[in-house]
């Protein structure tokens, strides 16, 4: 009854996707609002997912020969303005800042949305020689890009992120530099996040402000909605070329070298929570849950339970895992109910009969069946148990994915689907943006995600102007 | 003479401390200049001196059951206004945005100088009762004073830091926290750093805006020059009252809470290299130095040298070490030189000789002097030669520390001590912040530094007016 009482405090996904969000974000205590417009409080639950997922990618930077830095987070106005398409982009978000101790500065301070300035500026001091080269950065910043309507992790004037920052001798080195690092953050979302994607790259339209060619992973929330996951570019020399960043060759002739970035952001934690959530909350993978196990001692008041229950999670902890032990003197049912709102994916109750018998009981969040274990076995079992919930949830994504994922071949059909089926929609495209906005007007939204990796052919035609077909796109919403 | 070359490359510390520390900063390659006045840009190999820090720190602060969480950078102004003594003290200093998406704000954004007045807005909605108390938070973030004059880590307009804030249900907790969290400093820069330091509480002159007791923790640098290596606060419950922060106690009444916060920054960064280093540059402590053990292969094209030197390597890294192996084709000597003014604590040299005679010659940053080992004993070896060199620095500091320290117990003696002999000055106090100016104005810039907790008795009357003694201050110039 405790647990209805909980459930009953959220809002349905099926009734209110959004406000089941906004139930979910508050309720399990990832954020609170503040009184900064559009930016949001990020509460030590929620903290601890980014630091999860903050150390896994790290480690994943670090193996593949990245180092990590720290830029300014001002940038002076005139050095954003050198290279135009990149200004064009950001300039419209920008926050500004015009005083500093107490005068009138003579130049603007942008606050950064993004740091390919600086970074051309540091490189151009420090790239001379081949010799040099690659310089592969990263750092772990804030960023601002000022926003209208704003959500807690999916759009905030505000937000957290890593951005990559690379130079290479060749244009094949920076190429492959800018696959590698989207398979980075492919292999990342699948066994880290448990969350399936589709990738590939960004129409001319959709790409990064002053990029060649832009990447993307474009995982599906349960609604069918999409969300940029995460994003890999290919610059070109187009920066090396406007903040005349130059290094003698390996023929000692005077070249440009080849740049890329990358970045994901605090984003991520609005996916976890659109993928994998249900209608009694947060369902988190059990790689960046901040409590992958949580016991629950029940009649905790009689004699050796709590006693037993530190036992269990000194056992737990040594082993490695993330665990919480709640003994407050709130009913069992509220904590299951709590728990499962915060999304943890294990829960082990343990009282007087189990501890007579040398057993636990072991809940996953994604099955919520009770399964006695005996205690000889508990750490293979809780481990048993943690990649049962992490694979559910990639199965249970993939079959989202999969449902969700429709064929239009059409114009009518187009329209038809984007109408009626919430998802995805692979069709054919000629290749003119003009069609793209055709689209995106006729459907109130839809727009080009991506052209995948691996392109199906539906006909010979374009979708949306009957022309000659160049690409299969998938076409989606996006938060 | 490769090293005498490296050597020439920096100017001796007796010559200009000043120069010698903008040409480690620079030739260490920590830092570089951006065209962001006041701003820095961290070098890898400087960021990595803070990745150490972090890690070390933010396993205290969760060990002594502290929650990261992340605040909005921006702080209407409105909000900084709340407590009066606060706003007065960092007003000055703001960076200030009055534009955002294009449009002139309506109301101005401070970029935060620090956070107290975030924390509180959101400790007003999370805290009903004694039952949601402590909040034990801490927050890892850049922070901007805008500043005149400024120098690589020392100063700079945008700085990293990390910041705890915590609120209590008594006063008596507050203040145990309060103290608590300086000993963590203060054990972290003795165990960590290598930094032996005098802590104590400032002056009220001296204490952060809107405290209502400052404590510190001062670290002495080679020349004699105090550093102000981190502070911790205890607030009483001005704050609380300024934004009605309430609680339902124990005893069912409304009560204020007691807060504190507590702080250190990049600056410890200046703080290792002004302790430790000598004129061949930089000497940085075994525990924060990115690396610990630098493999230099000797005649390095002969046969079996450079897979010795891997297999080295790989043993180390395997025992936990963090390992450079540089073979580059630059002459041994450069790399001996390369390595001493990065401030690598360990040097490991083979060749074929050693080989043969299953050896390895390591040679320590402090003492520099060759020490043939057998292989049989490599990581024991290893782990006893970064022992002696953290123990050698804090001896070394210890020792200057212990030098630089004087007495006075008159006016005269305390401007003759201050105008001949750098380093710290005891002196007895009336409790005047009078006499604190007028020392300050007659010394050209000798402050106090802190009331230390240890308190000799010199004499009974103030070393600058004559009147009463309450105190024992610690005096001395800073950066």
């Amino acid at each position: 009854m405790a647990n209805q009482k909980m459930v009953e405090q959220i809002t349905s996904m099926d009734v209110d996707f959004a406000q089941w969000y906004t139930d979910v974000v508050k309720k399990a205590e990832l954020v609170d609002y503040s009184g900064v417009k559009g930016c949001m409080i990020i509460r030590p639950y929620g903290y601890a997912i980014w630091e999860n997922i903050q150390k896994e990618l790290d480690a994943r930077f670090k193996k593949t020969g990245h180092e990590n830095v720290y830029m300014p987070m001002f940038i002076p106005e005139s050095l954003l303005q050198k290279e135009k398409d990149h200004v064009a982009g950001f300039a419209p978000e920008c926050a500004i800042v015009t005083i500093g101790g107490q005068n009138h500065l003579s130049e603007r301070l942008i606050v950064r949305p993004t740091s390919e300035t600086l970074f051309c500026e540091h490189f151009k001091n420090i790239i001379q020689s081949y010799r040099d080269l690659p310089k592969l950065y990263n750092q772990w910043v804030n960023v601002v890009r000022w926003e209208k309507t704003t959500r807690p992790f999916l759009r905030t004037s505000e937000f957290l992120w890593q951005e990559g920052h690379t130079m290479h001798e060749t244009e094949a080195e920076a190429r492959e530099e800018t696959q590698k690092m989207l398979k980075v953050y492919e292999e990342f979302y699948l066994n880290v996040l448990a969350i399936p994607a589709i990738t590939g790259q960004k129409t001319d339209k959709e790409k990064f402000a002053g990029a060649e060619e832009t990447y993307t992973i474009e995982p599906m929330m349960h609604n069918g909605v999409a969300l940029q996951g995460g994003t890999s570019h290919y610059f070109g020399d187009g920066f090396a070329k406007a903040f005349d960043i130059t290094f003698t060759g390996r023929d000692n002739k005077v070249n440009y070298p080849h740049q890329t970035s990358w970045g994901v952001s605090t984003r991520m934690i609005g996916a976890i929570i659109m993928a994998h959530g249900d209608d009694n909350g947060l369902i988190l993978p059990p790689k960046v849950a901040p409590i992958q196990v949580v016991i629950i001692p029940v009649a905790q008041h009689k004699e050796g339970v709590l006693e037993k229950a530190a036992e269990v999670k000194a056992r737990l902890e040594a082993a490695g895992y993330r665990v919480k032990l709640d003994d407050s003197d709130q009913s069992t049912g509220w904590k299951y109910s709590q728990y499962e709102m915060k999304g943890v994916p294990v829960r082990l109750e343990i009282g007087p009969r189990d501890i007579e018998s040398n057993n636990c009981v072991l809940v996953s969040r994604v099955s919520r069946e009770k399964n006695f274990v005996s205690l000889d076995n508990l750490e293979a079992e809780v481990e048993k148990m943690l990649t049962f919930v992490h694979d559910e949830l990639v199965n249970r994504a993939r079959v989202n994915l999969a449902e969700k994922t429709h064929e239009a071949t059409s114009h009518e059909e187009f329209l038809d689907v984007a109408a009626n089926k919430p998802g995805f929609i692979k069709a054919m495209w000629c290749g003119d943006s003009a069609c793209e906005d055709q689209l995106k007007d006729e459907t109130g939204g839809v727009k080009s995600r991506c052209i995948p990796f691996v392109e199906d052919h539906l006909s010979d035609t374009c979708v949306c102007c009957g022309r000659p077909a160049k690409h299969m796109v998938v076409w989606g919403r996006q938060y």
